[in-house]
């Protein structure tokens, strides 16, 4: 109970800090923000999923505002990348990498949290998706961007095979660390194919390609 | 009770249909997604009125991760979309119309829950009108539109008629499903004059017609 | 104890006043919206920012939708920004004053309303910003602009000074008038000084300016 208790938690911030680093580095590169807009970028994408994943569950206030620990690596993770982010011509892999292991931390707890509610499977399957996904689309939003999860098909499903995983695993009993870890990196090794092959899934039939 | 009941999860899983199918109708001819950007842009226009409606509420996790219909009624409805979509050139018509019928399903919906869970009859209006027009608004947000609640003066309208058939029927003490169908059909009928002839609300005094 | 309850929500309605205003004439100007198009922004963006807060603390339904007043406010503030909005030259300087002023307010009762639920000063004065950039970052992204926290650097700061000043107060035993004026004078003179000098925090290191 405890160690999944420390699990979870260990997930949950390694996830915040990644995404507080991506966030405020595409902040930096794609928005060309001022120090406030970065941080505030890369605080609400850290927070976004988490935020959202726990008003689904109800259980409020969120995580977030119940332990500091969120808002420290939220705010440290925003900072560090706005000192680093000085040669923008470096950023784009390292802004895709934490995109990916914020994905796969996420998907995981989020999936976790959900199942711990009492959701059903799948319920429990598609809410640690939208854990996963939910930082970066608030993101995207908030600087004029088509979301992420729309436009690329290799973004959506590895957070839910990641979820999936978790999932499968404690049907089988399994919530320790080997399941979360297999969980996460299926999750961003799937994610970082799909971004090193530029992968889609299918269009319409019949529709142009984007 | 029981058929009040039954009449309420009718009327949501009848608007998580029309507003999977209309979400990824959009995504096809709108955005040009690939398979998994229509079926989440199909799943999040499906069930974003509801989670709103239900988050607002109180009423926590909320019914669409609760019961496993509601997931499988918005995913399907995206995949049909999808298979379905290959006519471009044929989709405007039913796009406005699925919109259409979801505006006025979960009009009613959010109107019903909303007095059930003991709110006034003013804010049960408008938390129909909300539920109403949730979903689009998530869905135009999501592929960077302005809402049609706000271009599209007769919008809002419709979901706030439908929404005060509904709370005016049932302070009558009408909760059935005549009332149901009339406040629909209402809320429709408004929603396709508007689209037909292309009606907006007043525009300020003075300003430039947009 | 009732002065508390009754400074909050004057503080509440005041800032709900003042947004509905600054939405309502932001339709007006920047999206030449309709009259359901300018009253929907002007509510959305007066009732945003408390709902936001309400939900995260887990006060639901929100204030909004258990009190009328709020309502009232919201339309009332929306109809009068309609019939005033001829003079659109004139508007923009009215529109940055509400602006401040919505943020002045609700980062008080936002930080207020945390402290009474329970949670640390932090995590009080980051929902207290929240609250007061809440409903005017719904408002940007619902018009398609890149939200005002992140382009501003001078926009989180006032808030988060306000809702400062509001838990140190509360620290040292004050949650009076006096306390709430001085915050609120606080945070309105620092947006306002921001606004007239057009002033931003730092870029980052080596980054060209917006």
């Amino acid at each position: 109970m405890i160690r999944a208790g420390s699990l979870l938690l260990a997930l949950d911030l390694a996830g915040t800090a990644v995404f507080a680093l991506n966030g405020a580095l595409t902040a930096v590169r794609a928005a060309r923000l001022d120090i406030v807009g970065v941080v505030a970028l890369g605080m609400i994408t850290a927070l976004g999923g988490g935020i959202i994943r726990d008003v689904i569950l109800g259980y409020l206030p969120p995580a977030t505002f119940r332990d500091w620990r969120y808002l420290v690596v939220a705010a440290t993770g925003a900072l560090v990348a706005f000192a680093w982010g000085r040669r923008l011509d470096r950023l784009a892999f390292p802004i895709e990498v934490f995109d990916a292991l914020g994905l796969s931390f996420f998907a995981v707890t989020g999936a976790t949290k959900a199942l711990d509610a009492g959701l059903g499977p799948v319920q429990a399957v598609i809410l640690g998706a939208v854990t996963g996904v939910g930082g970066g689309t608030i993101r995207d939003v908030l600087i004029g961007r088509v979301p992420t999860v729309l436009t690329s098909g290799l973004y959506a499903i590895p957070a839910l095979v990641g979820a999936l995983v978790t999932v499968g695993a404690a049907e089988l009993g399994l919530r320790g660390w080997p399941a979360a870890v297999i969980a996460v990196v299926a999750c961003f090794v799937i994610r970082m194919v799909g971004v090193r092959f530029d992968l889609n899934a299918p269009a319409p039939p019949g529709a142009p390609r984007p």
